[in-house]
């Protein structure tokens, strides 16, 4: 009998779950190509990783439905699709709907709690009636498909940072600030976190809150024995940074200034536009400049919300530099880039990777998965081409001796 | 006694030329850092390269004198000169001038020819003559300064396409065609090139002609015991290129459609709004996407001359890619670089690393000087990340043995 | 009873008139606001034009059908539509499918020959046998209908220049090419605007193609007591210019170099990317900036095709200018368009005109209709600001003497 | 005797007083022509108004001299210069900076204090005692070289907005202010104008800030017959923000959002960094679009200071916007305009433009100046087009009777 296995996705009625659900369904019905994931790609096909199509998909949401006109607007760039395959989707979507469990708002801040369905702000909870409440979800969910492993993944709307220090959030302390219910310690992301790695799922957090990867959780996944990594999924203007910048260090150009203004038109934008959630964002996208370069340029992140985007996010940058004889010269570029679309591929191949981590029996930090985040936590390389050489260098670490490394091997598989 | 080493540049009179000159004595004078030479990096400074101020610079060109006013346009952004520094540069490019010897435009083609001293195109020399010409320059750059060793640096206009096969020009064939004085079958590259190397003398070419490093010049090298690299400085819009592409391979991203519209205004740009000069450009422009990515896509490189724009290049590029689901994304960007300022230091770099070579006892190409160029001669790497890890490569194989290689290395010496 | 009007379109199948007929079908259905069209300003609501969802569709076309797909990519930012709209837009367009009569390929070069229906590129019929069979078109749509006017409207590729001077046909001159049957003297533009003037309908040149507008035609207009206007209408870059370029007129500032960079992905673009289509088209666009300044700056409009784009252009200018001081400054501008998208209103808005000028028995050129163009016939004027004050002026002539223009006016009616 | 007459500008050192008088002294000396100067259009010749070379320079500043390197910084795009012409233009400003009297920093906030001399924030005067003072200064400036009528300017930076409102500081009101010495309900802006108007000079407020064109000083400049104007002189993205929108009107395209991100590195840029003062600024950017359109649309202007820059300002903005069929479509220009050099033309052409209505009779505002700003007091007009043919209007006005207006009358003067 073939093995199954599944994801849950905190979030999992937002944009970004749904492309990922609709992704996952489309590819299945052959309507379009894997493109986009990296474990798609020649160089990853001897791990033999579980394809996307056989994994059962679940998660929670603060909300009761998704968005009218979303698998309208998710589906517009494959051309015309026929009545029977657009039936197929939508009754799969509606069937992983029966997947998704009540999430929690706990302390997760204004601009989330608005968001959410009345009856589920104004449960009272303690801290571990939660926590226990999401992990008979999670048996629920594994009994119920006959699931193998379970992978949890945190596709939610960035939280506020922690009152006080991220740091100070050890095991102990995290133990402590649950056994004494000292809800204003945490967050709701820390506690979908530890009921996950707790319950021996294999934790991705795809999203910038520090809420949920403090150190405790990191030390409990090394107890559990279960594969986790964060934070903050590069998917934009991160991205292009993080293979940019090395040009200017590459060849001795002193940045002077390096300007980024991004405009959002999603949820995400929306809960970024409340100052509180976007320190934490910011703070996550600040770092890659001054790791690549050596030094710290004049350099600022703005976001604004823009509902007529979408989820088609528009960034751009500008970057001042200084050459030869002093010479100023400029670099600008526009992203315009579909968030969603981006970023689903990216957690397919995370989940993927968290099942293979898992079964080969490793724990902790998966830091071989750096180049998916703005923040690799425990990773102090931010240049993005040695961050993917450290995720091939992985997969051939997994493959046979006579192995033989190649520019073929990047080649697309589909 | 302290050995001394020289330059002599094809082109000496043109902007990069110039540029290099002043750069080189403002840099004596502390007028400004070695902002833009690679070389300058920390991850260089053990191998004790030649200070660029300690090479004696001189060359050939068709032009009778440097455009006027070229002095105050590159030292521009320096800042306010005191009188005394300045003189001292105006003396110091007098002085160089005396090192400029008249050159040669054999075959170079219509464009190149108008813009010589009709002294230098009147001239009817055989190419054995104009050979043995040139060999006497050298000597005489050589004798008169006592010169331990001298590298000669194409930074001409480019020629048009040969009228035949490149790869044809074996050593044989050149022999043949030096002796038979088959004035049509070359260019005048290939002589500047044929006399350098053939006395000795380490050999750039910096242009992107493919006259200048024919087969049989490369086989010549060998021969000589000389080191010698091409082709084409990469230092506007295919350095981006070369950055921004792996991402996309990277990412499993599509990409549909590259399209590149570049400015240009000074000589460079003049030469090149001729059509048969053009295509030596393009040609070697174009093979860096289809290598990184490993597929070809619609792509067209449109190069025009807007004069007003003098040396300041701009560069416009357009990145249609497609993603999960199909989605239609897009990424552009201008690069409003100032082409000497950039190339400049490049050609230092080279220089010193030339002499290093030739130190060393190394001949033939220098493979590991594949990121300064567009067409890298004789290497199939394209993707700038891989290419510079090759010179960091090389830097590290010439390191005593206790060496921790580490980002650090990276940080700008000044 | 109600009076009926219609349109023959020329490229009835395009991608532009598609647009044109399932917006009609959209705005009657509730589905989008007029948006886009001029006409539904309130500045014009005095005029009481005919509502575009009462005309009449129909025309010509040399292909049997329309792409695969193009129905759900013209409706695709509308969002979801349910079945029954769908079903009647679908329904609805088969409908104006059976007034859509075949075309002639008549010296229409071969870039657009290729495109054609091999049944329509065979006929070999003289100019006169064409000329009467599209005028036997107009009467059986006109008969079928019940039409009180018809106006004919230009919108198929645009045809290579004229092997002649266009200043020299003449009606005389074209009296005698039909005669004379003397194919290669005109093109297949020609005809249609012939037959279609003769009979007594409105006629529009979209196009850029100056076979479709020559100095005969305009005299046969004033004959039969037709207005007419074109050429080629102005819908992206060259709009952009046109506002833009007054500003530095205003100023005084000194344009250096204006570049322009576009690229087509539709057939259109496919069409310019043959030489001599694209020959009429530049020139076309080239006008502009020199009527504007009052001199002719360096300037170049550089035309791509770049299939993946579709239908929705992308084009980069950069100009570079001079202020005091001799302070070169720059600007630069992306311009992202749908083609169709921002074409088809403007049709829609001139055959709403061309019936207002037929009913007030204005006959030749409607000059007021500049703004519509990139090279309006018979006017000077480039400037749009001054060209859409001509509409408001007419627009205000056609009122009653207490009118009181202001702001607000212009505000949008839907 | 040819009559003189002056200018004396508020924030004489810095960068755009500087440029403006060295630009008045490199025209004087031929250097360059008068580019960017509205009123060496032909369209003003037969206003005979005066040379800017005649007017005698002179201001107040709060600091002690300009930054070194501004002159070469200001001349850089003139080409070398030589030796006697730099001499004469130091020279020149040495001799106006002996017409620099010290200013007054009375409750202009703390981003502006901190720039200042000590010597002038420790003064500890009384309102009144102020006034005296710059009208002390003014009566010397003029009777030191024989003035007619002399223009008071304000260039200084951007104040805080007042506490209280504008709209209620009248003329009765402000008299009250100054008898009772209420400092903090006035700012030095305040004072400037009150001294210079009061002592018959015409006064333009070149600046965002309010506190320098508050209702009373409107009554007052009535009272006097003093012509005066502002405020906040329309230089960069606004110019450009006030030429495009109106093609969205004109074309009935629906903005959805307007972003605007500008980057400013002078002085300028400095103190706008503070919030206090960047909220008078973005008051003043943010009205142009509601009253070009009708309607207002999603709309940010954000602010940034990048030193980097110095005076060369970059601004970005994307403009989404919506056409037929609800189709998504965007413009995006990205602006680099060096901020002085446009600028110091401008408050020419107001200072000859004023002189010239002064001897004219006219007093009160000059609304026929409402293209030189972002918010020209007491005009609603905010399309850039409509507002310059106001200024046409004025010109032909007084004009004598035979005049033909045409667009030759564009033509640069030069």
């Amino acid at each position: 009998l073939k093995k199954k296995f599944g994801i849950l996705i905190i979030g999992a009625r937002g944009h970004l779950a749904t492309t990922l659900m609709i992704g996952t369904l489309a590819i299945k019905k052959g309507l379009c190509p894997p493109t986009g994931m990296v474990t798609a790609l020649d160089a990853f096909s001897h791990l033999n990783l579980t394809p996307p199509e056989d994994l059962v998909l679940g998660g929670w949401d603060i909300r009761a439905g998704i968005a009218p006109g979303i698998i309208h607007q998710i589906l517009s760039d494959i051309g015309p699709i026929n009545r029977r395959d657009l039936d197929y989707i939508e009754n799969a979507l509606d069937l992983i709907s029966t997947n998704i469990y009540p999430g929690t708002t706990l302390n997760c801040g204004q601009a989330i709690s608005e968001l959410a369905d009345p009856k589920i702000t104004t449960q009272s909870q303690t801290i571990k009636e939660i926590i226990s409440r999401l992990q008979r979800d999670i048996s629920h969910f594994r009994n119920r498909h006959g699931l193998e492993n379970i992978v949890v993944v945190n596709l939610s709307s960035t939280e506020p940072l922690l009152p006080g220090e991220t740091s100070a959030i050890t095991l102990d302390r995290l133990t402590q600030i649950i056994e004494n219910n000292e809800v204003d310690a945490i967050r709701a992301g820390t506690l979908y976190a530890y009921a996950a790695i707790d319950a021996g799922c294999v934790y991705i957090n795809f999203t910038p809150s520090a809420s949920a990867m403090v150190p405790g959780l990191i030390t409990l996944a090394e107890k559990r024995k279960v594969p986790i990594m964060g934070n903050d999924g590069k998917t934009g203007e991160t991205l292009v940074k993080s293979v940019l910048a090395p040009m200017f260090a590459y060849r001795n150009l002193s940045v002077l200034s390096w300007q980024g203004y991004n405009m959002l038109g999603n949820m995400d934008g929306q809960v970024l536009s409340n100052d509180s959630n976007k320190s934490c964002k910011v703070k996550s996208k600040d770092k890659v400049l001054s790791k690549i370069l050596g030094y710290k340029p004049h350099s600022k992140v703005a976001i604004d919300y823009v509902p007529s985007l979408g989820d088609r996010k528009t960034a751009w940058d500008f970057i001042h530099f200084e050459g030869f004889l002093n010479t100023k010269m400029s670099l600008q570029f526009t992203w315009q880039g579909c968030d969603s679309a981006l970023a689903a591929p990216l957690v397919l191949d995370m989940v993927r990777l968290g099942l293979f981590a898992k079964k080969k029996n490793e724990a902790g930090l998966m830091k071989h998965l750096a180049s998916f985040f703005k923040s690799p936590e425990g990773v102090n390389e931010y240049n993005m081409h040695d961050q993917f050489q450290m995720l091939l260098d992985y997969a051939n670490a997994h493959r046979s001796s006579d192995f033989q490394p190649s520019i073929i091997q990047l080649k697309k598989a589909n």
